[in-house]
């Protein structure tokens, strides 16, 4: 089960399997699916892109599960007493997630203590977001910022933008990181005052950098410490 | 090159390799080491467990290029104009984090947004360390800590409990996940009221839930939105 472009991605894992596949806006309907098959004692694997559990599916299906009072196991228990037997078992696998993939390609910007906020609107109401980016620019985190933009939403980067330059310089280093280990790939390193100049869609991770983050040509670099404990 | 419990984890991969492997402290001899053996233009691997870019060896790494004024190209450059041809060509090879396996374990309790901080005060002040976890805790991220305890830091992480219960309820999910996806792993789901009683070691990553984080059977959940956009 999976969103089409995700299944096209693994297209030769999939041959010969039945897919359960539809448009972006059916998660929940294809989430409902994925758990009926189960049920039904199928083994059945929900794909998502990057780390299945950071911004993605694995929470939607766990809440499906209790919203029905679904008798669910961990697959870690698999042959040990504490394991029910008498309900569904779900592991998650882990993935690359996206923030560390642009990291990895942007050299080293989650070196020191970082925050990840999704600028989607969607779920969540923007004074909530807001009040995430003001705490998280003031306290000096690298930001990480999902769902920078979309069709709907134009204009919440920009807002975003103006709400860290409160508290950060506007030489800070950004970096852009579109379709990360993807044919599409680009990546590209701003400063925080141009930030809004940058081509920047549904496919792109931004990295704002900390008040010691800096760039070394075409790497970005968050220092680990604050003090010189260590001599280089 | 790396810390020898991470060679010993990938024996099968380095036999007949030479290998440059000290004890935990000697981080920056290591990594001196690792980027002289490049400069005699030997291929060298620096190995990480987790992902390198998260509080780990990517970033040390290039710091020390940085330092010595090395000219450096990334490896995404590699066969096109960009490549200045002259320097090292520096990959950073993405991995599964320690927040991703441990959440992936507990079930999703990331599915929404986090802040990663490390309780470690060797070369961060905690004055800045105790400011994030307050901005983070009001601000209601879920909060991710790594580097709970060592041996000389015992009370930071009831510091950071004592901190956070300011803003959060006890009965908060918290998750404990020791040596995810190794040999000794444990999983582990209290409350954060009972943190202080709970066994935390070097190897544990402690995950904090949020105000809507819930917990389901011996799953640790974050749902997606705040509103009901979406109808379970």
């Amino acid at each position: 089960m999976g969103y089409k472009t995700y299944l096209e991605l693994i297209m030769p894992l999939v041959e010969g399997k039945t897919l359960i596949s539809s448009g972006m806006t059916q998660e929940v309907d294809r989430v409902e699916a994925a758990i009926n098959t189960a049920l039904a004692g199928k083994t059945c694997a929900i794909v998502s892109s990057g780390d299945p559990g950071i911004y993605a599916m694995a929470g939607l299906a766990l809440e499906m599960c209790q919203r029905r009072s679904l008798a669910i196991d961990p697959a870690r228990f698999a042959d040990s007493a504490k394991d029910s037997g008498a309900g569904l078992r779900i592991e998650v696998v882990p993935g690359i997630p996206a923030l560390g993939a642009g990291a990895a390609l942007l050299g080293a910007p989650l070196t020191h203590d970082f925050a990840a906020i999704s600028l989607s609107d969607l779920l969540t109401p923007w004074n909530v977001i807001e009040a995430r980016l003001k705490a998280t620019a003031q306290a000096d985190f690298v930001i990480v910022l999902y769902n920078p933009k979309s069709k709907r939403r134009k204009n919440n980067l920009e807002k975003a933008q103006q709400i860290i330059l409160q508290y950060r310089k506007a030489s800070t280093p950004v970096g852009i990181v579109v379709g990360a280990m993807r044919a599409n790939q680009s990546v590209q390193i701003v400063s925080l005052g141009n930030l809004h100049e940058s081509h920047v869609d549904m496919q792109t991770t931004v990295f704002i950098g900390n008040a010691a983050t800096i760039t070394y040509g075409d790497f970005m670099i968050t220092p680990r410490g604050y003090t010189n404990k260590y001599v280089l």
